[in-house]
């Protein structure tokens, strides 16, 4: 039964497509949804809306359905609509009228907010983990071949000589300032919106910073109408952090792709993380490294298709906020498990110092030669152009 | 085992990231991926490849897995990697020695292309189905309520008088014209890409227009490098098409949501098709449309994600492309449940003919005052001013 | 003075933000609105709203716009807001009373609606004639290099061989399938919205088929809410149309920075279209191509603009829809100068016919050694079984 | 004359493709380039590569152009390409030899990289007082109307009291927000990329340390690679940062537009921030909040064309990064237009206190009710039925 529920059965098809994937989706919701509900209910014992008796009774099943979920024993049902109802449900079964008394003071709207809000920030320490993770094989891998020299190109053409620990380097410090900027949208989402309701309250003092604090927010955001405004505008920022992590990693996938060319061969990857072809029995192809580089643009699509999608909407909750619930969490996993197979990538990455060493032809030394110029006093204007005229009477 | 397994073993981490979720999408590839493969075996029966035998046998166990498919009983298993594994493997299992002769002269990379495009042709006679149930449901609600007159709005304002026939009819219209833009994507799809293998053909000489014509595809996609770069191309015109379908149904959705604004009225939505609040009580949400509205986001990210995977590339195959059959398969799949809910919305859907008739005020007549003095001769800049002034002096 | 003022001062930050570049983009839209309002008088000359006189005046008049704006003599000022009311101001200094006539039964509304139809269709030819140019200078191309051989690379790897006749093919026969696109795009625009008005017509019968013949539209919109609606989606699939050749040019470019990479230099781009490094001395870059690249992603954001301000949105006309011009005329342009710019670097490029033959290493005839088995009567699966040991052992 | 030109003339219109519009945009870093040049000359001079006294010329000579830039007289001409070249040129003129020294230990890459910057940290300070000048806005309006009750909205539906306080508190909030994430992009931003040269250094110790400090930066951005590596990543995040305000003006104007529908009328748009129709003389249109609705789309926009513009691509620049630069301008100079117009908006606003009160039907308190049941001891759950069923057997 559907909280909402008065007694006109909903249109089959229409139910069916109101509920869409959100039963499947918020079984990732059902434990944070659990631990708000336990902040919620002992806050309104504080506000004497419970007893205590009934405070503990709701706070122990609400434990026993996270330890059910945990062994994969508390399943949403497509008739529950959603993590919400389900637990509802479940606590009506199991304590009766009690459960009557739970949704005092908040409505399915901050419900969801909260539950998001503890899932994203765990799932950004699980971010934050796994960047650290790809960094560390970063720093193993240009402790391992740090100073052997290559070709840095640009343009896609040979420049100027460069190492492995630059290059290395380059992504360990791009992914420190995307911590950085992860950092940023954890502190924009940590602030508690329970107690927001629907966006405009509930016609009751409630002790919300009791809620946040129980749960482990920083602080309470107490603007009912900035707090449902805030769906999707924060998943949207998040989404763009992460994005940020996928691009580095759609260059590095990018770089590997080149340098592993065999026509380069700067770089080796390791037969068991390369496949083969169906017709061609000579090939080894990096399609990790590809779906790497793709996998990024699902996750720039989750960002965009979120921002489109609470765009031009007046303030309150629409359900169309529903919608970002999916590409927010397909983000997050997408970003994840790309972080974790390309630290697992570029810690089996070898390197051909041979090779590298080969294609240091003359022409990369060619601003080397005008330095050189520089350094015996010719300015440098000059010396580009005496050196550009050298090569060009030879090339 | 895979097509391509030459004995490594493959870090079971990179085999789990690179097969993602293909073993499910493909299960709705595999009866048109076995379509490909009876047409693929006769043409090499014709080239005496195949002894007719052979051929016989083939087909008859690739009719047999469509049969075991539509029952529910093929399923492609993760380690199968996709549905050609599967089926080569399945073929292997049961007629040995003749199934290493059937991926004579292809490729996996023409075959998914093939298997897609006969899928999309499905899926396109699908949506043009399902649009012209919604342009019934539309012409339905025309006849019905066509000549109620009401306030049509322009820029968010009561501008002037229309009525339900026009404001259906427009829809009518567009999607005349969006099929006449899924005819053309049609067009497009259907060249036959089977035998251009990974890209750069096979060395032999191959009967393609025998293939294409068994197949239903009215002509053969001659260049090799052509049908690798349309991967993604085309599918990002499909979506596009499909976004404009879904605009229409968003463009309609925004109408019922504003329209049935109690303020207004104008449209009645029955409660069949409303959800409720879980916090207050007199609430009938018009959730259906805000999903519909939203949904048509989903489509548009979809034709953005595959837009932005197949750029900055170089011809060829890259496993990049995989990743345009997720969403490509899900645009359409939304584009189509989309199409059946807003049918089923305007069949539902009532009008309160006298809250448009009260709706009806003076200035909803201020152009027609104008055109009142237009016919008795004032030229049209003055009579605007006369009626302006008029306005003014009373407002 | 604004077609709509009544008397009360604008605020100048307003005015200036509202008008914004409107003057700047309409003098490209000035010709079409003159042709419009031609065929407009012309009808209410048919009407007898004008007289055969005030008929010839008005249409002698707008002519001379055009002749002084063919000089660069007609220009929009900022406080004209736009080219419907620059002319509407001309028309009354130059007609006085007659002018006030001429806006009888249209709106600006449908006024820019059919003065954009008229220049996109216009447009349109123009890129047909661009595609078709481009599309020449490939076959040139094709013919003088065609038939050296060279690697194909799938998975930017060496996969197989193929020529320069259908590596150029690929495009030529690719841009074909995006003139059909064009095609289906121009027939979407070939109606006429001239006298749909602000989206709800006018209080008269007009000859709307009149005014369609006269400007050359092979039919007439009839719906006038849908000509509202359709502002912005036409244009949406006009940018998806041109995205799908400025995707084909940026596919173009990928390959020749690729094959032109010095490592391979299987083609040549002669120094008069490279650009040099203002540090290294030694650098010859492909700097128009990576432009060409990058500008396919300028044409896919307009398209993405537009279908992010045109969604949730009620029908009628809303300004965002202003906000379409712009980026649909920007899309255009760069499409057509991008064309334009790779037809001049194909029509300069080189092959390299000994790098190309160099570059055909063993591996590449790897799949002409299958099937060389395969023509003696090996089984396909064993015999790419029987290279790739070969290849294992040796490699 | 180029940076790079060696004698070959480049082709006309490739030269006129690849300057684009640089020499326009370039204007607004003219000022900042010649900044970043005092400091590297400074640099320069501590090195010994430049005597006292040619740094003392340089640094004349370019501060003598940030004054003639000021007074509109140092026009870059289109054959000069970008500021860099502009300003190389004149200093030739004006200082002969001494100015073949400036180049030394830069190249064009980490200057127009360090330009950017400077000019992104002004104009993120401009951006940061607009949003202040806002809030400050809206922050009057509190105090003006902030205590007036109004129905606020959710599914577009009359959902529960709110007031104006809330309501603009609500932007207050996110607003500041908003900061915190633009001070992370400062933060990003500010680390000094000047003598990474074109990627990969340049064979020389600099002090990069002092440059940075010349230029208040905090610190010195390291990695050659990486400074290359955040063109586009970084002004991706900026862009984004700024679309978040966008995205909360457009929240705004769709709140404005529908509150100051007539049919409720909450707000009061006055006259002069309005438009007209020309053929509707009642209309009263809020053109000004549609733009800044639609403009958002425009932010979004140059976002997702930056984002698609350096994906895909290896390490090292590529002159498509140089696309990035348009967009970033456009997209803050949109922003800071919006912030602008929305603050004398919310200046100008007023509200309807008898509208608001009228508006206050039953059905807003049906909450209240619910609540007035809970205090009295009813459990929630049965509190709501309770109210529902009273609800439905009246409506």
């Amino acid at each position: 039964m559907k909280l909402w529920e008065k007694g006109t059965a909903l249109n089959e098809a229409i139910e069916s497509f109101t509920v869409g994937n959100d039963h499947l989706l918020d079984q990732a919701l059902l434990e944070y949804d659990c631990q708000a509900s336990i902040a919620h209910a002992r806050m309104l014992g504080k506000m004497a809306v419970l007893t205590p008796e009934e405070v503990h009774a709701l706070c122990d099943e609400l434990q026993r359905i996270v330890v059910l979920d945990g062994k994969g024993k508390f399943v949403i049902r497509r008739e529950q609509e959603d993590c919400h109802t389900a637990i509802e449900n479940h606590l009506t079964e199991k304590l009766g009228a009690i459960s009557e008394k739970i949704h005092t003071a908040r409505s399915r709207n901050d419900q969801v907010l909260t539950a998001l809000r503890l899932y994203y920030k765990d799932r950004i320490a699980d971010c934050r983990e796994a960047v650290n993770s790809f960094v560390e094989a970063l720093k193993l891998f240009g402790q391992k071949h740090g100073d052997i020299i290559f070709p840095g190109y640009s343009h896609t053409r040979k420049a100027m000589p460069t190492t492995f620990e630059i290059w290395s380097g380059a992504f360990v410090d791009s992914m420190h300032d995307n911590l950085t900027l992860l950092a940023t949208v954890l502190k924009l989402l940590d602030q508690c919106p329970l107690g927001t309701a629907a966006g405009y309250g509930v016609p009751m003092k409630l002790h919300r910073e009791f809620t946040a604090n129980e749960l482990g927010f920083s602080r309470v955001q107490n603007n009912p109408i900035y707090a449902q405004h805030s769906r999707g505008k924060f998943e949207a920022t998040l989404l763009h952090a992460l994005s940020q992590i996928t691009l580095d990693l759609n260059r590095v996938a990018s770089d590997l792709i080149f340098m592993s060319l065999p026509e380069l061969a700067f770089v080796t990857l390791p037969e068991e993380i390369c496949t083969g072809s169906s017709i061609m029995p000579h090939k080894q192809n990096p399609d990790v490294l590809e779906l790497v580089r793709a996998k990024h643009h699902e996750v720039v699509a989750c960002e965009h298709q979120i921002q489109a999608t609470v765009a031009n909407l007046i303030s309150g909750y629409h359900r169309d906020f529903q919608l970002s619930k999916g590409p927010a969490m397909r983000g997050i996993e997408v970003t994840l498990t790309c972080l974790n197979i390309m630290a697992l990538v570029v810690t089996k990455l070898g390197v051909n110092k041979q090779a590298c060493k080969m294609a240091l032809t003359d022409e990369v030394y060619a601003t080397e030669q005008v330095y050189e110029l520089v350094r015996k006093g010719v300015p440098f204007r000059q010396a580009y152009k005496q050196v550009a005229d050298k090569l060009r009477r030879r090339g």
